[in-house]
């Protein structure tokens, strides 16, 4: 259907064949590498969205916090991993979700699993830090040996392998830049795994960030991927190389509200409580988004001249050439790409589908349950 | 009570005393400038939080969206103002609004009413942009006479005053700042008041921020004040100067996950989708949030060692000095007072209350209805 032109709030529209070819182009990209799919939920937190990975064959998914992981478990999925690290107080409720299915949880201190025991096993993957120093073990850390085999002899934990995230790889701006991580990344886990698996057995390595996995051809020795952001893409993945503008499969739309051409400016409905405020540099500007042309079965074109350049609560400031803001009138709608999908549909909690169909979403942390 | 001391995820404290002492503290400002108290419900967008100020006398809430006008409504609140600008597309559901109590909406466009029609009378708030240069008219826009003789003559619409938001206070870093900001503000909201009055009768002036709101001793020629953040306060307010560390009524208790001392940081449950991404400059660096130590009865003094300077989506990233980071194990909790409550309390959802009490808010504006 062609996008609304008469909207009373901001909405966040989704593409769904779009993010259905995402969703095939990776499982496609998995099969090609003999690696195990289990895409990380965290961007689209949707059980819907889920349902559609399930039916390309997926049987597994990465979440990245516990209230994430009972809600799919919810929804029938039983094989989780839960890709942040653990801490004592998730005890009782990862414990529960091992009752239900098969659960994994991620170390990344030595000292997390302190006073802890399971009464039924639980899968556990060591964090290695490979080159992002947000958080897990250096690879060359000497506590991972005498981890690994204290793990090993436990009788609640099964060890299943070394799990990692090249979130450097963000900071890529090129193809060959992403290629570069890739390969080191891989070069070094691998190192990891055979030094640290002579001691105990077979490790598996899991791996995922979605520029390497939409980029990369071969992912040599790797057991499993993870990618998330790949579903929707964003002007972030766009301007790493990761995907085109016409993979981007989310837009919001929002209503103008206020026209200043002695400023050059618009105001939008469409602030931080709807895009949330991680911005990018484009062309020297710091953007919050950028804005497409609607088409007749949604949209197409970057419509690089209109510019989200300032966020408060509500208001979006749209930056604009005079004869553009001329030819607009309050209650238009513009489309923007967020430039960051996971932050924005975080922010919405939820989707309206081209097809009019609306998809919810987890509901927020500190929501009464 | 005590703060939890073992949690399985960031959880957002409200400290109820604290806040009710900001409630009546504005209150009591209010009554004595002798203006109307219509304060704005974006802050917490809580059905819960809105009856703790009818307690105090207040009748009138200000809003942000139409979602949220809705939402109090339906708790009862018959006298509400739309603060953000109305366009065409908003039509349908202000009309039901209006049919339900009184309805306020906002013009900042002189376009906005094109093509539209009421069945029920609307009260109408000009917007006046005293110096923020987000939205509204200037105070010498030659369209404002001809607009206010426009909507004095038509029957749908009872053409209320002045509306205006004196946002660049939130610039001030002193209380003599912000003064000036207010005494400014008024004097030029005064001018245009009487200059546009001449032609159409009595308008009335509404005015708010919370810097100024919670600073200035007199209101000269006000009517209406619509400050909304005091309910909460944050660390934008307290280096504005407009609040102090001990008003501060919210809290994020966070689990620590992991530590890395060769780098001085912790690493923490709590992230983008839990504090937002709003940060402010501390003492040279940007930050997320500041630690607070815990106390018997909630939160005491600022601990400013532990600041959290890098956020992802579920991570936070704390600096801190070795010798604390030492002292420090995983599933510890600390507590961080948020840069920007607005959109800390968006991004959670709800609140616990220091006296175990769980209470919630409005939806996101995209989760199905």
């Amino acid at each position: 259907m062609p996008v609304p032109t008469r909207i009373p709030e901001p909405t966040l529209l989704l593409d769904t064949r779009r993010a259905l070819a995402n969703l095939e182009r990776m499982a496609e990209r998995a099969r090609a590498a003999g690696a195990r799919l289990r895409p990380h939920a965290k961007t689209h937190q949707s059980q819907a969205i889920a349902r559609w990975c399930r039916e390309l064959g997926i049987e597994a998914l990465t979440v990245s916090s516990l209230q994430m992981a009972e809600y799919f478990a919810d929804d029938g999925w039983d094989d989780l991993t839960l890709a942040f690290p653990f801490h004592p107080g998730m005890r009782d409720r990862v414990q529960a979700l091992a009752t239900r299915g098969r659960m994994g949880i991620t170390l990344a201190d030595a000292a997390a699993l302190d006073g802890v025991a399971f009464d039924v096993p639980v899968d556990a993957w060591l964090k290695i830090d490979v080159g992002t120093h947000r958080t897990g073990f250096a690879h060359d850390d000497p506590a991972l040996e005498l981890l690994t085999h204290a793990l090993a002899s436990r009788g609640d934990i099964r060890l299943r392998g070394l799990l990692a995230h090249a979130g450097h790889s963000y900071a890529a701006r090129s193809e060959r830049e992403v290629l570069r991580v890739h390969a080191d990344t891989l070069a070094l886990l691998a190192g990891v795994r055979d030094r640290l698996a002579a001691g105990v057995g077979p490790l598996e390595l899991s791996f995922g960030d979605t520029p390497t996995c939409s980029l990369a051809e071969t992912f040599p020795g790797v057991d499993e991927l993870r990618p998330g952001n790949y579903v929707f893409y964003d002007l972030s993945q766009w301007q790493i190389g990761a995907c085109g503008i016409d993979d981007i499969a989310v837009a919001m739309a929002c209503p103008v509200v206020a026209r200043h051409p002695e400023r050059g400016e618009l105001v939008v409905h469409g602030g931080a409580v709807h895009f949330s405020k991680d911005a990018m540099d484009f062309e020297g500007e710091r953007v919050f988004g950028l804005a497409v042309n609607a088409a007749d079965d949604g949209w197409g074109e970057l419509d690089p001249d209109l510019r989200l350049v300032r966020l408060s609560q509500e208001h979006g400031i749209v930056s604009a050439p005079p004869e553009r803001i001329a030819a607009i009138r309050p209650g238009d709608v513009l489309l923007f790409l967020p430039v960051h999908s996971c932050l924005t549909a975080d922010a919405m909690g939820g989707y309206l589908c081209l097809d009019g169909n609306r998809i919810g979403m987890l509901p927020r942390t500190g929501e009464p349950r």
